[in-house]
């Protein structure tokens, strides 16, 4: 049976278009700071009419390829997660199979995962379940993230974000499963939704989602942390984990869910709470569920009482969704790669816990285990694969008014037929996948920016 | 790790409400024979207004746990395929997650796994590898196929149907998989998709999408074979499995790809082809793979060679996909299914060998191996249990103009908000869960028929 099965290499895209947060905040007439410190944002990526959750898959997924340098025919699965939703039965996977057949590879198990922001970690538990499982065949899993996170004009609109990632999978991981330690908390809820078909955008009850969330939190932690005693036998506390990864709608949110942690540690009297944090938080021990929900005081007391803690196991996972926005499926493993950015030369022997939620409602608190690596897949070449740095500076900033022109062309384009886009491609970055038109049968037509940044191909609609 | 993984039980829920073809080719003006013997299909069932594929999912899931004696804390992993979008974001696993909340089991994992038909497919392999994987925890997994197949007036409507099946999944199974025997064939097609998302009618090429059904039979056939080669050391032929199961969209393409199958044989020179059908098949051993997918003269010699074999290995999986029609993610299970209520006297020991098929594409073709089984998860309970009989012969058959007027009631109400239904569950048998309201926030309201044909309970929109 394979070993230490994990993630073994992984590649981010995110669109090279993206507006500041606080010209946003400015442009819209909202208070100054509430975006940026209410929410905790900084910028925002997005979609031209040119780029959509199938070019940026394909440019993700090709991009791993070349640079970790894997042979197409040595992958045996491949599972897409989104939730953007542009065919309803056609799955993103079959698009990205475009990539594997001139290597004549078409026995490539997999489909789509969907749940809200979830279907990522689903596809990713499948994978590595499928290089546990009899009928792996020795080949790579292969797990894709792919969305364009929208928001109709209002108070969510900030909250939106782009992204592709692509994570290999296979044994002999750097980035390896705890798999016993695993807690879920799934139910039904109403909190962010799609049920209106032909609009992009979601129903959304932020309140009731920011509770669902931390409800989630709570129940995934509390799940999570009788697994850990059941097999360790040992109490949990956020001491024994190094770094805290959350999917991130908006950084706000992770600073809350963080803070809750802290307070469940409190609840069941964990090593990690001292003298001075039980003073802190002990007017609150007697609340109800639901109390500690609404409490504000609440919420700033365990956010002061995990401030140090977060600064040291939670800030170095923030950097991206920070600057791209929420990503939906992409989010939490934007997050995690933010991590491995930021800390690769030390995370060699360290735990990260991670936390996966999807509205309505699905979640998972989950564990990996980080070792160096062996070139190509070792974590400092994971961090230089990735460029996180360069892809961020290379950025275009458009100005809030021509954000909200192309939002207003993206509604249009949504679920249309029968159009060719400007087919512009100057900001993208060589070996990004554009579309190019949508014919009269809703066939999608693509190409590819080559080295030069000339089109160097382009894709058919139709394998046949 | 756990051995023999595979399904331990099995439910099938259909609606009550149908339409039989004969009547459906009088009404269209359609040639005596062009749906009953053209497309070879007896019956079509259909959802009316108080059903959908939540309530058919929330009915036979509610069924499997009550009928085999499952306790739902007992159920660890929940996966639902389907292709019939009804929020393009909250999955359907979350809607039954409302059955497992009395108990207080949130612990569950998976999502939805969607591409067309193959879907459930994907569902099953993903609970199987989960069974087989590290972070298995010893409870089982539980698969849903549910769909409800409607095509636009014309050629494609007679091919519609609806179903959900409930697979639960566990070692020491009765029907265990081979799970190195697996050939998949994935690629692009624009053969059947959905992209106009404000109707619940897909776009479809029907002469492409059965030329993709016939390759993919091929190719997976090929890879199929060459993994028994590589394992079991000889060569295979259709001579080595008792039963092969097809996904039906219609009876006629079964027969057709079973056809094929014995073409492929001949091709290879195995052991399964006489001399006399050597003879028959001879004039095409040289067409190329395009003349021989547009041979009608080798369509209907194969047919020919292939009539014995299909008598004893295809037939006896045909009674459901000809009598409830086209159930997309279930269909492939529902022909499984009339293989079990037909043998399971004579099926220990036996292999049957499977091949699930979704337009856009991904198809596999993978193997199964029964055993007795014991009491409540043995063959015969599995066959009792399902009563396919029974809920064959106390169905309601529709006139064809009443079939028409439900359709267009249901392209209104596909995609709305803000109606009440009949709420008439006259039709429905007992325990059947049925659609009451959708309010103006889209969400939706089921409540369950009870055993004196009363509602049980009202179930709320919102679990919070």
């Amino acid at each position: 049976m394979a070993k230490n099965v994990g993630i073994v290499a992984i590649d981010i895209y995110f669109p090279p278009t993206c507006v500041q947060q606080e010209a946003l905040e400015a442009h819209d007439g909202a208070s100054k700071g509430k975006y940026t410190i209410g929410l905790g944002q900084d910028c925002m990526a997005f979609c031209t009419e040119v780029e959509d959750v199938i070019s940026m898959s394909l440019t993700v997924v090709s991009s791993l390829l070349e640079k970790y340098g894997i042979d197409p025919k040595q992958i045996g699965r491949l599972e897409v997660g989104s939730e953007t939703v542009i065919d309803k039965s056609k799955s993103i996977k079959t698009f990205l199979m475009q990539l594997f057949e001139t290597c004549g590879n078409s026995d490539i198990e997999g489909v789509d995962s969907s749940n809200a922001c979830y279907g990522g970690t689903a596809a990713l538990f499948n994978c590595v379940n499928w290089v546990e499982s009899n009928s792996w065949d020795g080949r790579y899993g292969l797990v894709v993230c792919t969305d364009s996170a929208v928001y109709a004009e209002g108070p969510a609109r900030p909250t939106g974000g782009a992204a592709a990632i692509a994570l290999l999978i296979g044994p002999d991981a750097p980035i390896a499963f705890e798999s016993k330690l695993r807690g879920s908390h799934m139910a039904h809820a109403y909190d962010f939704y799609k049920p209106n078909l032909a609009s992009e955008y979601p129903v959304v009850d932020g309140k009731l989602s920011q509770t669902c969330y931390l409800m989630a939190v709570d129940a995934c932690y509390k799940h999570f942390c009788q697994k850990y005693e059941k097999f360790e036998k040992q109490q949990f506390s956020v001491a024994d984990a190094d770094y805290f990864v959350f999917h991130s709608p908006y950084n706000k949110l992770v600073q809350k869910s963080f803070a809750r942690l802290l307070f469940n540690d409190f609840l069941k009297d964990a090593s990690s709470i001292d003298e001075t944090s039980k003073e802190k938080l002990a007017p609150f021990a007697n609340l109800t569920g639901d109390e500690s929900y609404q409490s504000r005081d609440l919420e700033k007391a365990s956010q002061q009482v995990a401030k140090p803690f977060y600064d040291a196991k939670v800030q170095p996972t923030t950097l991206i969704p920070k600057q791209v926005g929420n990503m939906y499926t992409a989010s939490l493993y934007a997050a995690f790669i933010s991590l491995v950015h930021n800390k690769h030369s030390s995370l060699a022997g360290q735990r990260a816990v991670l936390f996966s939620y999807g509205s309505g409602l699905t979640a998972t608190m989950f564990s990996l285990k980080f070792n160096e690596g062996k070139s190509p897949f070792s974590l400092s070449n994971i961090a230089t694969v990735m460029s996180v740095d360069k892809k961020l500076k290379s950025r275009h900033e458009f100005a809030p008014e021509k954000f909200v022109e192309t939002m207003h062309l993206m509604e249009k384009r949504y679920g249309a037929k029968d159009f060719v886009t400007s087919k512009d491609c100057s900001l993208l970055a060589p070996g990004t996948y554009y579309l190019t038109e949508v014919d009269t049968m809703y066939r999608r037509f693509y190409a590819k920016k080559d080295k030069d940044g000339a089109i160097e191909n382009g894709m058919v609609a139709n394998g046949h």
